[in-house]
């Protein structure tokens, strides 16, 4: 495995995303969900290094109360982009009760399922719904190690319209971190989902240092790990795919 | 253009559904959100034959009153499939006030644009939710024709985990749905996203007959509509990829 080169690979990204919105969208604003967790704070930074601050708006997007949104706020100020906050929360109770209601029509209840993906969905909404009255463009922040997994929450935090990360795998996105002098605390912070105490690798079962081995080698040496990191990719690919459609031929 | 057999084309999306079922969902229900408009009833009688009436949700999701819910339960009737209704008026005014509070610390104002997309993307949190809860799949409903131009809302109702449509431009549809046996005043209902009055032609600027036409043969009698065609396809291809990324080659 060869070094990885940070700084050289930070001003590829940052090229990329210029080059981008030249394509895609002139002079447009980039819109990013603010977590702060890592990966929206790296993409926050190369959107900013890209498109200059004032073009880079953050949106926080709590459910209710959120732990660690001093975190999100420190990332903001840091970098000084245009910031607003939508409570997600009164959204999420409304819509969550009148499922409830309905799945009980029928005696069902909810699922954990849509416990965990309602919110990234509505996140998802709130951030094009920014986006579409700010002439922006919304920035997927999953990594190449998440989506090869299928570590996110399809058409929830899986969507957007440009990936700058989409293509590393954790390290390199920690190594571009700290190259763009981001605070070490977001940069290195446990990932998690925030939603059940668990960490990300305590619900995936294996390490990232495992799984961004395995994806820039092919290696993986405990055998279980390596079968469980096929099994998930196998499952999850249908994620970066186009909706399979029936195929007439006219 | 050859002649097209509707019914030999409807048994065949019969057995995909079911081939795809098997392989992507064993014993798992479609959940369908019904419009009351051709495509979702087509899509709904197609599944309810490939898997039995039993294994067919059909979800409507007024935005408060809508005007033709009576076409939706007249499908739902006819068809014997499950039935629930999640209003998504109170989850959807919410959200809205919540954007448009946020928004105004920018001094912005919530555009059309997000006025006409956050429904659409509200409904496909509603369906994942209850399919996530019920063993479900949910069925992207888009047709060809709308796909081509774009016509759909990215994240929203052009969602889904198996489209049984995408392949078939708007006239096929038609004649299958006409081959189902399907109340004719659903299969010829003239489309319309229900929202300002207008019909999905006024809004496209041609008729769905001369995209049909130009999809099926490359042939378009009038040039100004074939630009428009080009433009709108070229313009919206996107939507059918996956998101655009970073490549970093490791």
């Amino acid at each position: 495995m060869k070094d990885f080169n940070a700084k050289l690979v930070k001003d590829q990204v940052v090229e990329w995303i210029r080059d981008w919105f030249d394509k895609n969208g002139k002079g447009c604003n980039a819109v990013i969900g603010i977590s702060g967790g890592k990966d929206s704070s790296v993409v926050a930074a190369l959107c900013a290094e890209a498109l200059g601050k004032d073009r880079v708006i953050g949106v926080t997007m709590p459910n209710g109360v959120q732990a660690d949104i001093a975190d999100s706020m420190h990332l903001i100020n840091h970098l000084g982009i245009q910031h607003c906050s939508v409570n997600i929360g009164d959204t999420y109770k409304t819509l969550m009760a009148a499922v409830e209601e309905q799945l009980g029509t029928l005696d069902k209840e909810v699922s954990n399922q849509t416990i965990i993906n309602m919110p990234p969905r509505l996140r998802m909404t709130t951030l094009y719904a920014i986006s579409q009255s700010m002439n922006g463009r919304v920035a997927n922040t999953c990594n190449l190690s998440e989506d090869w997994v299928g570590y996110s929450t399809r058409y929830g935090d899986a969507a957007g319209d440009f990936s700058p990360l989409g293509g590393l795998v954790v390290r390199e996105v920690i190594a571009i971190g700290k190259e763009l002098g981001l605070p070490i605390e977001l940069v290195e912070k446990t990932p998690s989902d925030g939603l059940c105490g668990k960490t990300d690798e305590d619900n995936l079962g294996f390490t990232y240092a495992a799984l961004d081995h395995y994806i820039r080698t092919g290696e993986c040496d405990d055998p279980k790990t390596k079968a469980l990191i096929d099994d998930k990719h196998a499952k999850n690919l249908f994620k970066l795919k186009p909706i399979p459609h029936f195929e007439y031929n006219a």
